[in-house]
């Protein structure tokens, strides 16, 4: 299955098949120099499988975790490309989650202002939704995604085999992005998370949450509008992410509730608990919405909030600071 | 005198007027939060006054030279604009020659993956040549520009009246810049320099060097193609200047004779005389060798180099190692 992101020139395919990390050397240019970066989180087996499909390949692994996406980190990535000799036209390739995809990205945006670059996710939350669509980051100051770039992949490579040594914790985290894809995009996606065991499932549903993240890019690929709308559930989760240490998924999971109208509550609640999420979390909420204020969604004063009133739609909103704080203390119990 | 770069969405206005400086509040939206970046060889007056225009300026001095082109400074800028609450609606405006424009620059691209650049050069270098065409940049491992994003400015605003106040070294070094200018694209604007003084005519040497300039930015914004014939003298230069501590435009001076036929090699030097710039310097051949090729024009063993036969059009042609080598033997005296 070929999913195409239109965007002009910058458009590429991405490729959703059973086996295709495998068959990279087919589906990439990897005659080349390729950096090829995973973390220490990642079965060192399948960043080995993709260098030893290149010409010339240097494996670079950096620490799991957020820590990664640093300046620190992203000059040494820098560096080892320099040390080899890269060119303008060589390319970077990441293999793993978010946190090598995010930081390789902006590796490859960067190096003599911009080379290719490869993404091959290897978790639930990479295949479903940060893989595609360009976002590029490292951390500053303890503010996530503060330095980035719109640096669109070459291609993407997904590998659904690759979910199968992934802990159960990380899945279920991931899965709360496709929850949120059908939450904002897709009354059908979010059904069947209430219906089915999405273990039986999980090729539709990654095709089903990038479509619906595709639509959203391809209208607005540098988020000025429609594409905040994939910031559903991240506000509030942003906060709940830098001060209780959850993962990504859940702090998204928990983000969603007091986004939602009250029946399309309930059925989220449910929904996360069957999938192991969490619907509350204790912590210090005056912590989290400091942490929210000092987030980049927020503008002179007023907070742009994602709310779904049915699943399959939203709308983007203006929210009153009290509002928010009052919002968080569904959520985060002190 | 306005001239328009035509970028599609990425288009801007280059103002060239005397005594525009004092008029930014008027010409540039600084009704926001706005990064003020100078440095220290800056006269302070020139990035106050500008300061003094905005809504909620935030005035930040680096070190003057390229030692401020660093991840380390970079850092500090971003952490700045998180310190002051920066949005996505906010921006950052360089005044002074081409080191704060770089760094500016590329922190206005990378935070929260781009923001509004907006760029007040106040050196005939930055004037008449890196100011416009959206190259930003830090320098990393030794190696210049290695790591950067092409980003353009919103506006750039040139006013002639703030060169009164450089050095005359510096002011003949930037000519050098607008010298290839004319070697490359524009016959009369070469001419003018072999048969007038430039001080009298500095305000048609800068537009006739932009004109250059911009032709080539809109035919090939990422330098794919014809703007690499813009780099007439990089490649040398960049060698001689890392070795020896040349200000950029003498070292281009010195890179541009070698790739010059004869005739126009010995108008060129005459050219540079008059303008108490270098036609050769005393280092190690061998130094500046290793560090061209070092350097990232270097693609796969072959190095594309661009040559003059005649004043007014260039071309593109591979150049063997032992060529270059030869060249440089020609302006580098050990």
């Amino acid at each position: 299955m070929i999913l195409s992101m239109e965007l002009g020139s910058a458009g590429y395919d991405i490729v959703l098949e059973r086996g295709c990390l495998g068959r990279a050397g087919a589906l990439l240019d990897l005659n080349r120099r390729v950096l090829v970066v995973t973390d220490e989180g990642v079965p060192a087996r399948y960043a080995r499988a993709v260098a030893e499909q290149c010409a010339a390949p240097r494996l670079y692994t950096v620490p799991q975790g957020e820590g990664s996406k640093s300046f620190p980190v992203l000059e040494q990535l820098l560096k080892a490309m320099l040390g080899e000799g890269f060119t303008r036209g060589d390319c970077v390739c990441a293999v793993g989650g978010g946190v090598p995809g995010d930081l390789a990205g902006f590796a490859a945006a960067c190096y003599m202002r911009g080379i290719d670059f490869y993404n091959i996710p290897t978790t639930v939350l990479a295949q479903v939704d940060s893989s595609i669509g360009g976002k590029t980051a490292v951390n500053l100051g303890g503010v996530k995604n503060i330095a980035g770039a719109f640096w669109q992949p070459k291609k993407v490579l997904i590998d659904p085999d690759t979910l199968d040594t992934l802990p159960a914790r990380q899945r279920s985290a991931g899965l709360a992005e496709a929850v949120k894809a059908g939450l904002i995009g897709d009354a059908a996606l979010f059904s069947l998370f209430e219906t089915e065991d999405p273990a039986n499932r999980i090729e539709d549903i990654i095709l089903a949450s990038l479509r619906v993240k595709k639509a959203a890019v391809e209208a607005d690929e540098r988020e000025g509008g429609v594409r905040k709308t994939l910031n559903f559930g991240h506000t509030i989760g942003h906060g709940i992410e830098s001060v209780t240490g959850l993962l990504h998924g859940e702090s998204v999971a928990l983000g969603m509730l007091p986004m939602c109208a009250l029946p399309a509550r309930e059925r989220l609640a449910r929904v996360l608990e069957s999938l192991g999420l969490p619907t509350s979390v204790r912590a210090d909420p005056e912590a989290v919405y400091a942490a929210v204020l000092h987030d980049k969604k927020m503008a002179n004063g007023a907070i742009t909030a994602v709310y779904v009133e049915t699943p399959g739609g939203c709308l983007l909103r203006p929210v009153a600071p009290e509002a928010l704080r009052a919002a968080i203390d569904t959520v985060v119990r002190p």
